[in-house]
């Protein structure tokens, strides 16, 4: 089955202590198609401006993801720059131009609306919502977000959080949302908002499901150098719903090798600048790092 | 095979946001040795002054700790306060009073030098290093340390790392030691300092072991509410060399579920004041936990 995946589609200019790169393909919605189209196929829902390069549109199609939902309009791609810190931890935002993205309004196709498995990676709340709107009788919704909805758009995103059968934050969202330092008991405080599924990524310490079988611990995988880590949580759920989309068998029973799944694409997109990694990964070797990490954890 | 512990032995008084307790039963000897305590005999050296209360003898006793190393002499037990922040990660030290540890030597009974399993739980790494000069032949001896030595006794300590079959340090620590913020690459250097396994532990991350087998990731054991984290490191490590000494088999077959075990102790550790959670436990409690850790983390 495939997967249908709203959020942005941008360039992203990022400089980390090593070294700087322009115009990257970025943005929410590019990395978590890239990372589920190694799983199943995938309609991509974005908009990009006339600047738009044709090798990302090539690159798109290399990995046979559908492209009629994603709007070509006058004007500049949604531009974002930024900058890592030593650590690569922290990032601070040195310039964002939203150019066509802010009037971006994601209408779906007719097939879309038929989709099974919907992700609406991070965009604001109220275009998840008005996708969500269109979407006949969608199987499994899941939802990304950031800390700048949070900030601003609090009324919205609880909305949309009533409404999805997963919800994925990061950490530091968790604490946002909750004012829980305890991510166990952050998890159980967002539940009550309505998902059955709650993730919560911890970059390099892993990610936390809970869920009706009560929680998964998911490790990362080891890495000795972090290259560019933009977009790894976009990769995490991506993988995660491509696998989850085309896995026999319940939701229970194969979310937690879903999320192995989508931590594996996410340790390749972090080896190198925006999808530069990602983009020449093959299925062996992602079925390599899923027995590593099931190596290193066993006891 | 029982366990030789040594390491401070001290009477904590521990402030949490929620409430306080004075003159805990603490130390780093003393967590690890009633952790170690459940899996192995256990011959704890350490010295306390003459106002130890009785209670405490009694509850070392209990557990069936050997206490023919244990100095009682003449002055004040080590005394130290500290102050949790509300998020229970950060303390800081309100008063420490070293007593009769300021001029504490450990001397080792004769039974004692023929050790097979050492714990050179957190003391200055001289006295570590003393400890090991009296051992006949130690079958394995580990080591934990504190920020501490890193800032005012760095080469000693990197003297005793030499000698080590194990290290264990906290994640903040190995990046102090090595300057990597990457723990896989800061686990790597410090293999090179000589420990053939280095264990890097990260709080309610887990914990991470780099060994002749490669790496494991360790969970932790989830937990809801942290009433004192104070000594769960040393319950950690008290529990992991614990299981070892009793274990069959090699070292390099049982030290991943040793840190299982000592995870689970320590998770206990968290759940109360001092050892108020840690001495109630039981066994079968113990390996409840370790079986819920083994489904937490199957895929």
């Amino acid at each position: 089955m495939s997967v249908l995946i709203v959020g942005s589609t941008a360039l992203d200019s990022i400089k980390t202590p090593k070294t700087e790169n322009p115009r990257l393909l970025g943005g929410s919605a590019s990395h978590a198609a890239i990372a589920a189209s190694f799983f199943s196929p995938v309609k991509l829902v974005g908009v990009v401006g006339d600047d738009f390069p044709k090798r990302y549109i090539q690159l798109y199609k290399r990995h046979r993801i559908d492209r009629e939902g994603l709007q070509i309009l006058p004007g500049k791609t949604f531009h974002w720059s930024g900058e890592y810190e030593v650590n690569m931890n922290n990032r601070r935002t040195l310039l964002t131009e939203l150019g066509v993205f802010e009037t971006f309004v994601p209408t779906l196709p007719n097939l879309h609306q038929k989709s099974q498995f919907v992700l609406l990676a991070n965009i604001a709340p109220s275009l998840q919502q008005h996708v969500l709107n269109q979407m006949q009788r969608p199987k499994f919704v899941a939802a990304d977000t950031m800390d700048l909805w949070l900030n601003i758009a609090l009324p919205d995103l609880l909305k949309l959080i009533k409404r999805l059968d997963a919800f994925i934050l990061n950490d530091s969202e968790a604490h946002q949302l909750t004012r829980e330092d305890n991510v166990f008991a952050a998890l159980k405080k967002i539940h009550k908002l309505g998902p059955k599924y709650v993730i919560i990524k911890k970059g390099s310490h892993g990610s936390i499901l809970s869920g009706p079988r009560g929680f998964f611990i998911c490790p990362a995988y080891p890495l000795h150098t972090i290259v560019d880590p933009t977009g790894a949580g976009d990769s995490f759920v991506g993988g995660l719903m491509g696998y989850l989309a085309t896995a026999q068998g319940s939701i229970d029973e194969n979310i937690r090798r879903a999320m192995i799944y989508g931590s594996v694409v996410a340790s390749f997109c972090c080896e190198g600048f925006g999808v530069m990694r990602t983009t020449r990964i093959t299925k062996a070797q992602i079925e390599q790092r899923v027995k590593e990490l099931s190596r290193l954890t066993r006891f």
